[in-house]
């Protein structure tokens, strides 16, 4: 396993998993992440800082929001790093990770939102978590309760599932 | 990551994970596993397979149910298994399995029944999932946010918490 | 308290209530209605029946569908009908069934959706349900806590509640 | 409607709906009451008070405590009073509530505790707190989806269920 002494940073930047329903809106949008009380759930004490980088659906993410979050993954001062993000465009996030030495990244997302009774987010967010604690340095996505290497899946919009490519 | 085709095996043994509340008797016992629901409602596409080994609060288990445990683990056609177990004697029932070579075995379980509301079962079922992935050969345990190896591990029953030995 | 031998009967017509979020749409829809779950969940033994009338944002009905509402309400073989509706021009719909005679009518809805964690609209069903066998004749909204009488009630869409007019 | 401004007045007793799970005892007890987080989530507006007055299961209920339950509600500066109560004995202190005249007091509690997901706690709070509202003076019971006259209904323990006597 990767033992480290640097805590674990995870770095939000939308997607359904944080999507909120506003009634005075009438509207769904992204709001304040709801991970601190996920984790408090979760009885978490192994040391970690979640940082907002944006809120985004991630069919909204443009080259200069992904070379947005590749900095901030390289500058965080950790070796392990879980990065929430919205599924439709995960993977093309994780090629704008690729080329970052000597850290697991992870990134997870959900395909419905944290706050429904019957998501997938708190699963997903627990193996994405526990990937950054044991994989070796590379870009990961935890989905459909897979570990994938970031470069060998996709996402199957039509099934809403992540399948291995090779 | 071991990449493995066998489905990985979960072993339920029981412990709060799957307490439920019977009204008719006003009392909590270990009730049929909650599982194949929380699988479900995480989307898990990954194959797996469910077996109940035993519903017992760890407590209450003796000797010859840790070597029935460990002879499961043994027998089981995959080099990947989740076991569901009570928190209070979880280490050592690790230990009676640690001898079973070629397999990645993960211990897993809840300070909180699964069907409350605020439960950490999800996020530590997501942890061991994905630590029977990508962790090589060993015994672990998935508690508190953290992968453990087994042998690293002890319960400090005051605090309600697994910290690490060494 | 009325007491009747006729099951209560349940009319759904659509609202935040039974709002599902559809990943391969990345949108949200009106869904199948979770009321057969709340009710099983809530362990009801009284008679009722569920029957779905439409599947519609409030802002989206039209005169013709208030009417086909309130033809149903008419032809309902119960005294005590409860419909679930969107909250946004639940009064409207009020007004076009306030001549039914001798029967205790109760609109109900949510401010989030009932597959979210943290929603009214368990409470709010308990409300109206418990309305619909106490109240005398006449139509009522069971919102933010409150047994409202249909006419002397309005929603404030900025404080996103419903206040008493008179 | 009881179209008072008084506000309703919540007194807690304990029973199943406030039952936690202590993992540091291996057991569960009634905790603190989750019934301001429950009126928080129901985006409760009408004005209301919520009064400890005992953490006891129903079956460890004294003449004492009935009369204490008694003096409270006698004492209590409104007319609509709720009281959550464990189920095992609700229709013996409903007796001992009979003879307080100008109140409607209705009797609540759970048949599995309100923090799981799946709870009859909160539809049984709403039907409560709109009986409250609604109902003329008396004793009331509100469980299983049903608003009993307190005088006229039994708890069946073998079906876990409350019935109509007559």
């Amino acid at each position: 396993m990767t033992d480290s002494d640097d805590p674990i940073i995870l770095l939000t930047t939308g997607g359904t998993i944080d999507k909120l329903y506003f009634d005075a809106l009438s509207e769904y949008q992204i709001g304040e992440s709801i991970l601190p009380r996920l984790f408090a759930m979760a009885r978490v004490t192994q040391p970690f800082e979640i940082e907002e980088v944006l809120r985004k659906d991630s069919l909204e993410l443009s080259d200069a929001d992904r070379a947005l979050i590749a900095a901030r993954v390289a500058a965080a001062p950790s070796s392990r790093i879980v990065i929430t993000h919205g599924t439709d465009t995960m993977t093309e996030t994780a090629r704008a990770l690729a080329d970052i030495p000597g850290k697991t990244i992870v990134l997870v997302g959900a395909l419905a939102p944290a706050r429904f009774v019957e998501s997938d987010a708190t699963f997903n967010l627990g193996m994405a978590f526990a990937t950054a604690q044991v994989a070796p340095p590379g870009v990961y996505i935890t989905m459909n309760g897979t570990v994938f290497r970031a470069d060998q899946v996709v996402k199957d919009r039509e099934r809403g599932a992540f399948v291995k490519t090779r």
